[in-house]
């Protein structure tokens, strides 16, 4: 039974400089295929540490995946060690030698600043006689794979944007077809259901589950499970992932929002698209989180073309014309506010969907009355308007920008929910 | 000499369900106190590999922190591990006993939904005879320090949101207090310069800095230096900081923004604050980004009143008034747009300073006159009116969030800058 070690060499993660998110992103991919995972290790760029280590790690692990260590400079080792363990020499590789000269030449070309290539980028070339080597195509350093004496070391760089597609593209590959097997996986998103409380309603079908298996992540707030099927071909593995999403999906049909949807925003975008729709917001408490957040999707330009902050009451009346009288009484944070926010940057606009929100954030400015975290948002449109009365706070410490973040969130819930409502023309 | 370990224990971390921040956060803390750390070692809740990974810690190290492993469940054995090591019993904590009761009240109390507490609740308040118990004032698991056969346990619950606060109120006091020192530190905030290129500048300086020390971190894509003293007295600590940070302020004039402002829109809410002076964002590229970071300040509603994403050139025209000509013959993307729009804010919102941002965030959208990563970034004011033109691809994959966020960042630098032109009235 394959187990795997993931061993991260860096100092600069044990002077905490950097969160180690390597391991993480390994650590998912070897789940997802099946492979077992006891132990991470992080040790600093030092030889002596670096090999006790790797013994340790190949004593109680058959397979050993290192990050970092393959830089330019003399304490980067990582190489050495491996190949001293296996007994393998190293030597040149020439077209590692010959991608890494071509890379400083792009550098050069396109006139960016950029240190100069040395003597000692080229030491980056030199392999473990008869390894695998990995490509990098964004950075210098390539990778290895080392297969003997039964053990596997998988070798990436350290920088994450080097390691990730690397791990993705070679590593996942290589030992999905060692295993003889493909992997397909789909993620479903929910929305408004904590990640503790969805994990403890399927902790026990979760653990039960071998093949298809079902794993959560939070992600920004959101929660996301992820189904992954092993199998011989792509059909077979998509053939068994059906009856999980269909099962999912008829118990919780109101808390999933999408499958493959990446987040709301993005669902909020394409749904928005299907529909030749288009939205406009209109914000307070956040401040313009929402309208950042839809337009964080490319592509976004063609469904949304104006977001107004209105911070200010003056900003609410003048901009969006808001009522004095309804600011006078009731207040900005109001259902009636939102309402006539989403209800003026529709008119002011001219999009087919208005959508707003008018709260307190904190950590200042609450009441008994309204409290820190009593958000309104409102939708407006021909077809349906509606405001949702929402409480926010948890109760934490510096609740400001997660109470910001779940009201658009909730926004853009009620925005993919008025789409869905769009009668056929 | 000092050395510690950290031992995470969470079998979720082994699956890539999340991101092992605790080490970064104890690994930062332990290199301000001058405490080396050579190792971290991640096991999941299984008894056998964490005694072994336990072992080993302590045959390599005198000080071992743990994090996670202290919950409710049968498999929640750090202490019972941990313990058995010392030759320790567990015996009931009556005030972590009585603490846990509480905590179950308060949450009724509040009336959200939460798991009643069980018996096993309790053997949470179950601790090592003899050893110091820290309260845990964000959970149910307090965390406990052991001394002995010349070693040192520290042990803390695994959430992050119960770790930070246990480490940095209680465990970090432990340990200066164990050293007989105090510790201050200040952070040196950077924009205009890459992390590579500043470490690189400063590596020969930083590795011969003792007391104090210099470490670069990288903060959401801006680079921060802290600069950290340890001393008998605070005064003293204070004066050993003081040459360091003019020697920085010297050779760094223009690059260095501030010192412990935490990032530039909390910088630029205090200029505006200072100053009492008021901003108004009309963004296109950022689509909120901008209004959306000056927002997450709390407070700054004293200083922000009006933000405006004219993400369509209509609504640049209707709302901004920026002239059709401008738009039909420069186009969107073009310092004369990036000032209008500036001048446009300043005027419909009545505020002090207009800030703008107009470019192409990609992935489409780009021509070979004007590219992906184009930017204009624009200010108007009674003092002072500029724009300036970015560059801002790099060539990765994926640019478009950090071609917005940089940005945003670009406009809160032109916007601190502008406020420190104002001339005394």
């Amino acid at each position: 039974m394959d187990s795997a070690e993931i061993l991260c060499i860096g100092t600069e993660i044990l002077l905490g400089n950097i969160v180690n998110t390597n391991s993480q992103v390994i650590s998912r991919g070897l789940a997802d295929i099946g492979i077992n995972m006891y132990h991470h290790t992080v040790v600093g760029d030092n030889p002596q540490r670096l090999k006790e280590a790797l013994e340790i790690a190949f004593s109680r692990n058959n397979i050993v995946i290192t990050t970092g260590g393959l830089g330019p400079t003399y304490d980067d080792l990582t190489k050495e060690t491996i190949a001293d363990y296996f007994g393998l020499p190293l030597e040149m590789h020439e077209p590692s030698r010959q991608a890494i000269i071509e890379h400083f030449e792009r550098l050069r070309a396109s006139g960016r600043r950029h240190a100069p290539m040395t003597e000692n980028n080229l030491k980056q070339a030199m392999m473990p006689k008869g390894c695998l080597v990995m490509p990098n195509h964004n950075g210098t350093a390539p990778g290895a794979i080392i297969e003997g004496k039964g053990k596997i070391a998988i070798m990436m760089p350290g920088p994450p944007r080097e390691m990730g597609p690397m791990f993705q593209n070679q590593v996942m590959p290589y030992l999905l077809k060692r295993s003889g097997q493909v992997m397909r996986s789909h993620c479903i998103h929910f929305f408004g259901i904590g990640e503790s409380q969805l994990e403890s309603e399927l902790r026990e079908e979760m653990q039960a589950m071998e093949n298809p298996t079902l794993a959560p992540y939070a992600k920004d707030g959101e929660v996301m499970l992820r189904a992954t099927a092993l199998a011989k071909t792509p059909e077979e593995a998509e053939t068994m992932l059906a009856p999980v999403l269909q099962e999912l999906q008829e118990k919780y049909p109101k808390l999933i929002y999408g499958v493959d949807v990446n987040d709301l925003q993005t669902a909020a975008v394409r749904a928005l698209r299907e529909k030749g729709l288009t939205v406009a917001t209109a914000e307070s408490c956040t401040g313009g989180y929402l309208s950042k957040r839809i337009t964080e999707v490319a592509g976004s330009s063609e469904v949304f073309g104006c977001g107004i902050t209105s911070y200010a009451n003056e900003v609410k009346e003048k901009l969006l014309g808001v009522s004095h009288r309804t600011l006078e009484t009731v207040g900005a944070v109001s259902e009636e506010t939102a309402l006539q926010m989403a209800e003026g940057v529709r008119r002011v606009s001219g999009a087919d969907i208005g959508l707003s929100t008018t709260g307190i954030a904190g950590p200042g400015g609450g009441s008994e009355e309204k409290p820190v975290g009593l958000v309104y948002v409102g939708v407006s449109s021909a077809w349906h308007s509606q405001v949702l009365e929402l409480h926010l706070a948890r109760g934490y410490d510096n609740e400001r920008e997660l109470i910001r973040y779940l009201a658009a969130s909730h926004a853009l819930r009620l925005l993919l929910r008025t789409i869905g409502m769009k009668p056929d023309a």
